[in-house]
């Protein structure tokens, strides 16, 4: 199963999808789409919402990942990322594709174990979560990637959980 | 010339269209689109884009105006809004028309001659100009037909200078 994570952008908008089976987790793909600053903002939107419809088509995966974000930083930066995230959105869901979305801090505490590892211990584990000889570069393309595990991981002791009280309820 | 003014959210959705002729100003439609609040989100993104594909499809405005935001409100807020204004952006892009985008500040001037202007003022100006007998409801109807009201006029100043500009150059 592909589960692709998205790093929501509008200058650098980072993907990566994992798959994950019985042998572990493997990197399928990973890098930035980015639109040209020097175009207005709807045509930026157009490019991204392009080149995400390729790509969902190209992997098909069966779950998209994106970041959900919190607004902190500056008020520029925060709307374009919110557009992006609003278009990665949309073209999931209008392929077909499962969508969960989580916090960085989630996805921290589902790779390393700890909701406030460094970006760096991240993508540490990312490399070795995914058997790489060196952690996915540029960092928004590993970030998605650990989107794209912390999924995986989510689910995978979603379905352990259901398994387990399924088996209890057989012995009850 | 049709201008369809866009007040974006995800929640609610302002929506105006303002034809702009010889003879004044004139309210083509108005109205609110809603998204279910127990549907997640990315399903809500879909179901706003949906009808605001149908929306422009059967009104065909040479323009769409969709409101700047700055983000200084609470976060969850401004990410929904920050999404429904990609998806808007983005809709009137694939659709081939043409997309300006203005601060609440400006839609204000423009419309009242007043930045700071309160938001009865506003809804007052834009019953006038478009010959309402009551501003029109619900407010965030009104909204956006102050949208496309103030790129008429932002477009029409910009157009007679353009015309007085040549004069000039003509006579010189």
């Amino acid at each position: 199963m592909f589960v692709l994570g998205i790093d929501p952008g509008l200058s650098r908008c980072g993907y990566g999808c994992v798959a994950g089976g019985p042998d572990g987790l493997r990197a399928v793909a990973a890098g930035v789409l980015t639109t040209p600053a020097d175009q207005p903002v709807p045509r930026r939107l157009a490019a991204l919402r392009g080149e995400l419809v390729e790509l969902i088509a190209e992997l098909r995966p069966a779950t998209v990942v994106v970041e959900r974000i919190f607004f902190r930083s500056n008020a520029r930066t925060a709307m374009s990322v919110g557009q992006a995230s609003g278009v990665a959105l949309l073209s999931a869901v209008e392929a077909g594709c499962g969508v969960a979305e989580y916090t960085a801090a989630e996805v921290k505490l589902a790779v390393t174990g700890y909701g406030n590892a460094t970006k760096d211990q991240v993508q540490q584990m990312v490399a070795r979560l995914l058997r790489l000889s060196a952690p996915p570069r540029p960092a928004d393309a590993a970030d998605a990637l650990a989107l794209g595990i912390c999924h995986l991981s989510t689910s995978r002791i979603a379905e352990a959980r259901t398994r387990a009280h399924r088996t209890v309820e057989a012995v009850s």
